[in-house]
């Protein structure tokens, strides 16, 4: 029904929209109107007001089983400077490789999966199960008119799929190296410790919100949380800043505060995270305040038939045996997770967000060709 | 050889030289002229250059020995703002209470030592003894050019004391309630730990430099000091600030500085325990910086001859039995404490620095009485 498209023009394509995030929409309509020709029914799905407004876009291709969904984002970081080889909105190709902003995070990845498409559909034009795309336009920013609206959408509309697939750039150096299949939580925490304020040379005068909130922290940061589970690292707490602002040499402070963050496994839940916080921080400190917020919680898609599959298309293709990993920070998969099996395979992430992004054209082939793989390996 | 010399009308004219510290000078050209009418030798000894310049006095009568030294300051700290009942430098008199700054920290005691020596000179006009008075412009601020240099002059001409009363308000409600006999040391020290910068999510490529504080922190603040001495209540170590200013929360900082004091009674030196605090600061961190600036070592007048003479005349004109006392913070005392025996005794103390300072004229005239008694007790 069409000839296959090829990657590189593609996400050269993709690059010359300047969709810093959230991105404006155009990204969206182009590629909306890409997959409409390849016979995607296609959703655009605007969740937010005003400068939250957020372009997402949902496209299917057939209605069989199983139904296996790419997801990802066309939104970018900004440039951040100049110095840049190429601009970081030409998708201009030297020697083999592909500069810009979101080469590599990751319209690169949108590109391949596209593509992959094409050419699985140009050997078998009607597959057996159904193929959807999932696209947001906000994963750089707050993330909260993005993947997680338009996951009610589907699920409020039949379309939750069997297997997702998020083309986040997963390996560190060399294609093969690593798929993600779950992350670690993450809770950001304040705790505020009030006193009464007094001068130095008459502390039973006073009550020091300093002693009090060192107390807390170093009864919180003096054992790990553990040491680490069957697929995940040992969790991991940091106390990212403690301000407390008196200029005063002789002057015991009113007020002590602190901010940490927990990276945890699946060993924990961002909500008994928080209540152990409470409970420490109020037995040194029984009046204090702590203010949590659960960026997400940990995750795991288990070893299975859809992540089988694409371990053999990354093996096939790379010749590599991939780590299946859970480190890093997180990604949109954190809210994918709570509907179904994800996992994230993608491109080298090692120029992400920095001057110069860039990816080969060799990789942007072969992620082709693992998508391809994968395609045929479930709904082809 | 003189009338003697009203303590009260004697307060007001020093009152109304408006000497914020440091003093420009005027209060102690005409207390100088006071003493030089009382037969005193006056020496004018002024320290410091530009806005630093201390006025200072020396003034002595006789060379017999004992040698009671009364020492104090001419400077105050400032008005404060509105709101005084009578203005600050008028020295008004109404129903027996004296108003205006410096009303008991410190011009009323000055006044009441120079009544005191009137009286005594006009029924012992040649005492056996002699009498000098240790004046500085500049105790409230930096005290860099006062007391400390007038005693190396002191020392050089060979004026040094045999016992000194400084006449800072001792008494926290009513009078003969406390003798200072000493002052806890004073150590300020800031402590500054460097890091390794990171993202919160690969901890092990970072170096927390939080965290280490928070190890040095809680080990010097784990255990008391000590649990006072024979003299001294138990010395006290305050952190009074901690600061990092990170305001990402997804980033491990590169460094962290928090400052801390201690008051150090006599079990302790400010050089031991700069040791201390570098040695545990280093255990936690190798390369950390550790900034330590003694205010003061700590001093003890132990009982003796003169101090009981202080007592004995305390005990007769007031009826009661003083504390001898060594809480509170530095006074120009820790500079005496170097050359001779040094105690303090004064006003009530409670509305120093306040809007509206004031003594009562009956508490002038106790402190007056006291300082005679003291004066016929040792040099009549």
């Amino acid at each position: 029904m069409t000839s296959a498209l090829n990657v590189s023009a593609l996400a050269s394509d993709l690059i010359r929209h300047p969709s810093v995030s959230p991105d404006p929409g155009e990204t969206q309509i182009a590629l909306g109107a890409t997959l409409s020709a390849l016979g995607f029914e296609v959703f655009h799905l605007p969740y937010g007001e005003g400068e939250e407004r957020t372009p997402n876009l949902f496209a299917r291709r057939g209605k069989g089983k199983p139904h296996l969904c790419f997801a990802g984002h066309t939104d970018v970081v900004p440039p951040g400077g100049g110095g840049w080889q190429h601009g970081p909105f030409e998708g201009a190709v030297e020697d083999g490789v592909l500069y810009g902003r979101g080469a590599c995070d990751m319209k690169g990845a949108i590109a391949a999966f596209v593509s992959a498409v094409s050419t699985v559909l140009e050997k078998t034009p009607e597959p057996k199960g159904s193929i959807s795309l999932l696209i947001t336009g906000d994963e750089e920013g707050p993330a909260q008119f993005g993947t997680k609206k338009v996951l009610e959408w589907m699920q409020a509309h039949d379309q939750i799929p069997d297997f997702c697939v998020v083309g986040e750039p997963t390996n560190p150096a060399s294609m093969g190296e690593v798929i993600k299949i779950g992350r670690r939580g993450s809770i950001n925490v304040r705790i505020t410790v009030r006193g009464k304020q007094g001068h130095v040379a008459y502390p039973h005068r006073a009550d020091n919100p300093v002693h009090r909130l060192i107390a807390i922290l170093s009864e919180l940061t003096a054992e790990p949380l553990d040491q680490g589970s069957e697929w995940f690292e040992p969790s991991s707490l940091q106390v990212t800043s403690i301000d407390v602002g008196n200029t005063a040499t002789n002057v015991i402070p009113a007020e002590a505060a602190a901010r940490l963050n927990i990276r945890f496994n699946d060993l924990h839940s961002g909500k008994a995270l928080h209540e152990w916080i409470e409970t420490v921080s109020r037995k040194h400190a029984p009046d204090c305040d702590v203010d949590a917020r659960i960026s997400g919680e940990s995750f795991l898609t288990k070893p299975g038939p859809e992540l089988e599959a694409l371990r053999m298309a990354v093996r096939d293709v790379t010749g590599r045996e991939p780590k299946l990993d859970t480190g890093g920070g997180t990604s949109d998969a954190r809210f994918i997770a709570l509907y179904c099996p994800v996992a994230e395979f993608g491109l080298v992430g090692a120029s992400m967000h920095q001057i110069d992004e860039h990816v080969t054209v060799a990789d942007l082939d072969t992620l082709t060709c693992v998508y391809e793989r994968l395609l045929e390996r479930t709904v082809a």
